[in-house]
Order: structure tokens, then sequence, then C-alpha cells
């Protein structure tokens, strides 16, 4: 998508194969800054601390770390040690445990001399992938979009949480990329944005990369969601996922689950966009199974934005000695779930619908 | 309550009823800042402008207003203008216009030399009546607490949204009244504090006066509410309000919406603490008869914390070019909420049993 008017990835590798860029996405909107990792530990860091975030993007980003380990020692024991260490990164995620699988698959049965080549290569293979799964995604999601603009005159009105747009991935977006896809269709779409706290991915990152390609939006508070809706100004929610349980339980950002309840109380139809990757059929019971990863109190406590000056400044929003809990995901039910935008297709989120799609396509 | 551990109420007069002293809600939790309001027109603007804040302090605050123009001209003319422009000051609120009324009630019948004094001592019982009431509220509101802790070992863990503490009340608060009651009694309680965005008056306000009355809390984003009480981690929500219909709909702080959606799906009790004066019985629908403020853009896409050094510092948190929303208010619908704390007992959120209540309570 576009950065400046101009077209750019969220993630690339050096000419050279001895590194990969990736956008610092903590300092967006306020400043574009590139970052060069050159070595596994970097990737690592970047992944946890978040320079880079969004499922997809987690995943390309650790493959691209699997390349810089094999550049430096591809033997069996360094290799499954990276992978190991990678994938314990982020703990929420499925995409990042699915990448990696997917290099190892790939790497382990080569002789060792040929693992380097192969496994830039297969990062390389695996972004492509990504954008053409999220391209699939926006075309499968653009029929729902339409349906609405056919039903009543003005923008179609998106609502969504978090970010899970172009920089969540390597490029397109899986929930955003449905309307990328209507505003190339000369559809009207408008897109209310979750602030997101509370590292405000919404405010900072889905209003960013919409300003970008001059989609309209608006930025609100969560808490604004459900009056919305309530009051008819919300035509579809579309959410990113980070895992999906085989009988199609949602987990996503925190917050997610409040939305959903909110669009089920008002008939509005609440949609998340799933790569099959994100699907973890060894799962059911989204809200017992899955991990969920507490972050740092500090990401509640305090606050970086751009001052009057145009520093980045942090600033300390709770008084001094008061605590915070920080559970980073929530897990919206499938009951709640109109459906599952995917790449290969609207699928139920129902453990039969989504049983026969990976039959399918295995 | 305490203040640095001295006993202190949110607004009191000048001992030469010349001015009325509020603390400025809007320095906190960084700095206690104690603002003297010597005329109409800077008690008007402490309120638009939310130095102070809170349905009860509101009235209370107004009440004061309307003395201070009695010492200057208390005529018909000058008093009825008043009156009025303080009632626009802020729409939602219900008790604004009840606090006017019954200054205009007292006010009016009196000749117009023996109104100064008698406002100043109208107000001063308005405020005596307030600190009445949240007593009352928190004695009823106690009830339900000891009831959970009979049923389970540990802390009553409490949900509030916004802050409807002391500093929203003259004293005590309405749904902090109850965990203060708790404190008293020697009962273990806990506070999951949502931090409200957009004007965190969760992070800044209740985390506060929690604090500086030693109560044990955490703060959380507004997102995640609905996770904890998914995994039973919350007892019982308890909010404040800003206007109760008839049918008791709740118009509270926007997100309580989304707490109540929450706290149904999961079976948590949800209860708000209502003053009767809060009880608006000529409207019925919440969602379409009550007028909801649309506040400043601003209060979204900028936030003002204390950087490292201290200092009171407002950041910008979306890219410019972003614009925002910023509805101040939302409604809870009836069937949602489990029962309202009032002065007279626990109340079913049902027309009947509001117009039984306020029949035998004129």
């Amino acid at each position: 998508m576009l950065v400046d008017g101009k077209a750019s990835r969220t993630i690339w590798p050096a000419p050279g194969q001895d590194a990969v860029f990736v956008i610092d996405q903590r300092q967006l909107p306020h400043r574009v800054v590139v970052e060069r990792l050159a070595d596994p530990a970097t990737v690592h860091r970047a992944i946890r601390e978040m320079w880079v975030r969004g499922a997809p993007l987690i995943g390309a980003t650790a493959a691209y770390g699997v390349a810089l380990q094999c550049n430096r020692d591809a033997g069996d024991t360094a290799l499954q040690e990276t992978l190991q260490w990678l994938a314990d990164a982020r703990p929420t995620a499925v995409n990042l445990a699915w990448a990696l699988q997917r290099m190892r698959l790939r790497l382990l049965p080569l002789p060792v001399a040929e693992r380097a080549a192969a496994a830039w290569a297969e990062a390389a293979a695996l972004c492509d992938d990504d954008v053409a799964v999220n391209q699939a995604i926006g075309r499968h999601g653009l029929g729902l979009i339409q349906a609405i603009a056919k039903r009543r005159p003005g923008p179609v009105r998106v609502l969504t949480h978090c970010n899970a747009g172009w920089v969540a991935t390597v490029d397109r977006g899986t929930a955003i990329s449905p309307v990328y896809a209507a505003q190339e269709a000369g559809l009207e779409v408008f897109v209310w944005v979750d602030e997101t706290r509370p590292r405000n991915q919404g405010a900072s990152l889905t209003a960013w990369e919409l300003g970008q390609q001059r989609v309209p939006h608006k930025v609100i508070a969560d808490n604004a969601g459900g009056h919305l809706m309530q009051h008819g100004e919300v035509d579809i929610v579309i959410v990113g996922c980070d895992r999906v349980t085989a009988r199609g339980d949602v987990c996503n950002k925190i917050g997610t689950y409040l939305k959903a309840l909110a669009a089920h109380d008002n008939g509005v139809p609440f949609y998340a966009a799933m790569p099959t990757s994100t699907l973890d059929m060894n799962l059911h019971d989204g809200l017992h199974e899955i991990p969920i990863e507490e972050r740092s109190a500090r990401e509640v406590t305090h606050l970086t934005g751009r001052d009057a000056r145009g520093e980045l400044v942090e600033v300390q929003l709770v008084p001094d000695g008061s605590g915070a809990a920080n559970p980073a995901f929530d897990v919206t039910p499938a009951r709640l779930v109109t459906g599952l935008i995917t790449e290969h297709g609207v699928v139920a989120a129902q453990e039969a619908a989504l049983r026969a799609l990976m039959q399918e396509r295995p």
C-alpha cells in the first residue's frame, strides 16, 4: 500500500540477504522509521517489543529471522533452537508457530549447505503468499460490502478494532483488505476506527494507513462503538484475529468481544477476516484453551504521543501507586460471529463448516 | 473523604460567602489544585470545561453559582437568566436541572432582599443532602457486597466505569460509596477501574480517590472488562448514572452499555447507583429521548499526562488529518440492569418499581 504516495510493503529483504527491513510501528503515526534487522536476536526483539505486530507480519518477520540464523549456522541444533526461541517471542498468535513450522518443514530435510538460500526463498514465498491470501480476503469481503451498498444509500460504514490492516500483514491487510477492495471498486466506504487501548493500534496504525490511502474514517474511543451501533451508525464490523478454534471461537485484540456483543445486540453483522493459517483445528474452546498474553502494566499506565513541538513523549496516566492489569487478547465465542472471511470465501464460524473448508483445502 | 490523609469535600463555600472552592479535577491525579469560583460565569466555565464533573457535583456547583448571582443581582430577571444559562452548561445530566429547579423553587417566592442568604443556605443544604443520600446508597450497596462476601472467600471484586466516586459528588460518591462502606465494615474489597477513555476519569480520578482511601484496585483498559468477566474475575459491576428514565434505562458515561452487555452475557450482576434526583420520570425510552452530548474531537485525538519531569503535557495520539467522533454518554437498556441502588434501597429497573418508589417518597 501507499506511504506518502509510494507503494511499500511492511517488510522486505536487503538485496544482499544479510538483513531484513521493517517499519518500526512503535513510531507510527508520527514518524515513518525503517529498521534494519540483521540477526535473529534483533528479529526476536522486534517481535517481542512490537516494532512489528499483527499475526501475519509476526509470522513473516520470524521467517526472515530463521533465514538470518541460516546465514550464521544452519545446523540442526542451532536451527531448532532458533525456531523454538522465535516461537516464544509472542504466545497468542498462531501464525507465528505456523510460519516457523513452514520454515522447519522446508529446511530440515535439506543439506545444511543449502538451507540459507532455501530459507531466504521460503521467507519471500511466505510473504508473497500472505499478500495473495489478503487479496483474496479482500475480494470475498468486498461481496459483503457490496451487498450493504445495494440496500442503502450513502457510504457503507465499517467498524474495526485494533489494526488488521496492511501494516499488520505484509501488504493489503486482512480486516481492512475488503475496505481497500471496496475503494478500488469505486464504492463509498467509511471506517469507524476503535482507538484500541492500551497500545492504540487503531488510533495510531489503522487511522494512519487509512489516511495514507485516503479512505474516509474517524477515530473513536473503544467505549463508543456500542452507542454507534444502537443508533444505526454501523453497517458491518470487520476485525482481524490472532487465533481461531475449530468451533469458530475468535481470539483477537482485547475488547473485540465487547464489540461482538454490541453487534449481536443490535443486529449488526460481525465478521472476522481469517487467513486459514490463523485457524487452529487442535483447539475447540477458545475461552479455556487459548493462552492469553498478559503484557506489561506500563502499557496501561503510560502512553506515548507527540507533543506540540513534534517530539515523542511518554506520559503517565494513572496516579503513583495505582497498578494495572493488561490482558492483551480476548476470545469472542463463535455464537457472536456472523462469519469468517477467509482466502477461500466467507465461512460460518462452526466446526462442520471449518472442517469442510480445511478438508477441501488441506 | 481523604486527600493526603485529611478529610475534605469536593466543594465548599468561602467563609465570607463571596466564592466557592472546588478541586480542579482536570489536574488530578497529578496535582491537587483548589480553584476559587467567585462569579456565575466562572461557575459556568468550571462546569462546561469539567473542572468539576459528575452529575451530583455539577448540581451542587450550579447551586453555588446561583448563590453567587444572588450576591450581585437577585432580581427575577437576572436570576431566571442565570438559572437557564447554568442549565445549558452540560446537556445530559438531569441533576443539573434538578438542582437549579430546587434553587428556583426556594428563591423565587422570597423577597429579593432575602434571596442571597437563602441561596447560600439552600446550596449548603443541597450539599449536605447529597452526602446523606450517598451515605444511604453506600449502606444499601453494602448489602449486595456482603451477600457476595458470604458466598465466596477472598476479596469481593467490583468493576466500575468512569468516576462515580466521591469526586463526582460532594462526598462519599454514588457507585463507590458501597465500596467505602464495605471497607469501613472490614470487608475485603478490590476494584477493577475502567480507564474510561476519552477523558480517563477512571485512570485519573477513580484510581486516585481509591488510592487516597487505600482501597486495593487496578486500572484496566476499557477493553478488558469483558475478558475479566468471562474468566470469573468480576463479582459485581457498579456504575453511576447521569439520567435514568421511568422504565429504568440508564444513561451513563460512554462505554457503560458495553460493560452491561458483558455482565449480562456472563451472569455478573450489573447495578447503577442512582440518587433519586437522577431519575427522570418524564422520559421512557432512554435510547431515543435522552440528548447525548457530543464533545470535542480533541478529547479523543489528544491526551494530557505527566511526563518524566513531572510536568503535565498534552500529546497527540492520532495522525494529522484523522478526525474523531466523541459521544460522551450511552444508554444501557433496563433489560441489562440488575437493579438500581438508591438512597431508599435497591430497586428493580422497571417502571412499576420506580413509580412505586417515587410515590412513597415524593
